[in-house]
């Protein structure tokens, strides 16, 4: 967090700065003083749906570009030229994200990093991370077209294996950048491959991978584009989502067991149903999560039954039930309510059921600061905004622990996310990217 | 069914019979003239169980002896062996039914036919069949040890293939010989083999399956000595289940579609949740089957999840649901409700929700005079009887459509059936084993 008396200081010397390419302040605010190139921007988002997309297909059917496959490799050299061309001189870490810096004016500042991922989910769409990704790239070639020189270095960044499907946990890269990797997971086997060569595939260095960790406060902010996932943006008709934090996560593991008889020759009352009660335990978690405003969420998303067959009572049920939401208090009051029905439910069916906490995440507040900057930028573009959680997990949750973090939305049509039918209007994609060149350079003032 | 005027001229013919072989109504009436070895009857089970166990297991351990396995075989050539010991010519007939009859005095006279089968579902019980099988052996031994003539020939039976789990259809052995197999299924495939093969297998002859079948008529009648497979018995303490029929059922596949989307991102309200929709519709089976008097069953047996992953909402769900009752029409009657409720449900949740009627089989109704003539059979033994629907298939089903059919029940220890844990005290066996002869008695003399 930029405290004050530092942020005046910052920005009387941003005032007094000389030249052409440092705006000040009251031209800055009626004018944007760049934008970015949207045709470039959507000639690249095309350009990188190649790399993953199925056999025959177009851009409509989506992209398989897991993190560390063959896609993966040949995306990142895709974005690696396009940065060369652009004049930066691309770095591979330790972790193998790729970063780009181009110099500020004031050498002593730490970097204002921005940007995203563009690893996908299997059967994906080209707007997750992509977009983020390309814009970052499109901020920093906006600056040089326009011959700004910010005070602090802008550094951009294509994060690794943000999604986790490779090895079954993500964020990866940025994880590595704040310290929360160990060199010994690097014997991890996912699909065949160890976590050390996976990440020698991609030009990182598994032996290396604690050089890739930087301090608290080694970034002025971080900042990053993404789309919304949701359908809040769209339906709304807001162009520009402002995060104010990515929620925690609760899941659980629940195992209901009843007993597995005869469909046909025990009697209902004689039944110990475990489908019966997860039936009931998955209208209780919907039950719960709507007994209260707000903005929280609750999946009963994964479900097995044992036998399985159309004749036996099913024996036993594993389901997982997940809760989202900005307040950790709010999921603990959830949760419990949860559970007490739970224990109604058991009784009722004559089950048991069991509740294993599988994980716990805290929320990742956005930076007042930085949620200002990015409304700023987007009132000097006419577009309105609306203040929101992240439902879902992003890099930049990562990114909360070392600097100041804040992330623009843009609206995705229909809600619809991993999924080839994954779709931001390019106008929008432009607007977010125009927004995020805002945000940086207001960031860049304080 | 036997006619008035026919039973009143069989019995006074049976009354007027001479020689010790053949009792009078009173003598008979008064003192069962045969017991089933009860000991051999364990003796015989405990073998049988040996075919199929597991390896290193004990009898409490279960059987796995599918059909047309190598177990299978080795336990069928287990009861030949039996079959012949105890005098008798087995014969195999096209379909692989092993057969064994002992004359009766009038030659003119069809055949009291009885027996069950040995094949069992994996991990499965060693009652369920392997009783009625060795039990009708029993029966003709007891015969033959007492020089008890009946009149009309009696037959022991044991089908093939009843549970279905090979080539996922059972009863193979009683349909061929009502004549509901033909010779172009010999070509399926299950688990590799052919119909065709697996019927060698077992020393049937696939080319002449339809020589299997026997007319309307053939048999006096057929009876069936099984567990009850369900706790009724148990709990009220009665020794003797009457089956007054075998249920219809009724079998439906449920797709619910809804919109797999981010379970972080997407809005509670904005949800399409099949797996909701699911829950409401097992609910709501559980219900309707509640709603009115009797034993119906209902049953969500098998349901599946796509893409059953903890965050993401689930998109579709394939379900089954089953009904089970005496009455056709009590069962269109539930469905009927369950589907007006799916359409509300389907409403409530912005799902879409399918049904397809998966199969449809009518009930077998026991004949009037053969539960009797097993009442009266359990009424000289001095146990008590119930009544009762038998809500899982048997062969007795589809031998129905020859001839007069009934069965016998014993209790099953806590209902538990189709597993390991399956059991049915000793005690019962033997005395549903004297049920059965002193019911074939009964027959015999109408």
């Amino acid at each position: 967090m930029v405290n004050p008396s530092r942020r005046a200081l910052l920005t009387s010397l941003a005032t007094a700065a000389m030249g052409p390419a440092i705006l000040g302040r009251r031209a800055f605010a009626q004018n944007p003083p760049a934008r970015v190139d949207a045709m470039a921007l959507r000639r690249r988002i095309e350009g990188l749906s190649m790399f993953g997309r199925p056999s025959g297909g177009t851009f409509a059917d989506g992209v398989s570009r897991v993190a560390y496959s063959d896609a993966d490799v040949e995306g990142r050299r895709y974005v690696i030229d396009l940065m060369r061309a652009a004049g930066l001189d691309p770095r591979v870490d330790p972790a193998g994200n790729i970063f780009g810096r181009r110099a500020g004016s004031e050498a002593s500042l730490p970097p204002i990093l921005f940007g995203s991922h563009i690893d996908s989910v299997p059967n994906g769409g080209n707007f997750d991370g992509d977009l983020g990704s390309l814009a970052a790239l499109g901020v920093i070639e906006a600056l040089a077209a326009a011959n700004l020189r910010t005070r602090h270095p802008v550094e951009m960044v294509v994060w690794v294996n943000e999604e986790g499907v490779a090895f079954t946990q993500g964020f990866d890269g940025s994880r590595a950048v704040a310290g929360d990797r160990k060199p010994a997971e690097m014997d991890q086997v996912w699909n065949g491959t160890t976590r050390a060569d996976a990440t020698r595939k991609i030009g990182g260095d598994p032996s290396r991978i604690m050089e890739a960790i930087r301090p608290r406060g080694a970034h002025h902010c971080y900042l990053e584009l993404h789309i919304e996932q949701g359908g809040n943006l769209e339906r709304q008709g807001i162009p520009v989502g402002v995060v104010e934090g990515i929620v925690a996560i609760d899941r659980f593991e629940v195992t209901i067991t009843g007993f597995a008889n005869h469909a046909g020759t025990t009697a209902m009352a004689d039944r110990q149903d475990a489908l019966l009660a997860a039936s009931h335990l998955t209208v209780a978690v919907r039950q719960a999560v709507s007994s209260e405003p707000g903005r929280q969420v609750g999946t009963v998303g994964h479900l097995e039954v044992t036998p399985n067959a159309v004749n036996v009572i099913p024996g036993i049920v594993r389901l997982t039930i997940e809760l989202r939401d900005l307040s950790p208090e709010k999921l603990t009051r959830l949760a419990e309510r949860i559970r007490v029905r739970a224990t109604e439910i058991a009784r009722e069916t004559k089950t048991s059921i069991e509740f294993t906490s599988s994980s716990h995440s805290l929320p990742a507040i956005a930076a007042v600061e930085v949620q200002r900057a990015i409304e700023q930028s987007a009132g000097r573009l006419s577009l309105g905004t609306r203040r929101m959680p992240s439902g879902a997990g992003h890099d930049a949750q990562i990114m909360a622990q070392l600097s100041p973090m804040g992330m623009v939305f843009v609206p995705s049509v229909g809600g619809i996310s991993h999924s080839p039918r994954e779709l931001t209007h390019w106008d929008d994609c432009a607007r977010g990217a125009d927004v995020l060149l805002g945000a940086v350079l207001e960031m860049d003032r304080v």
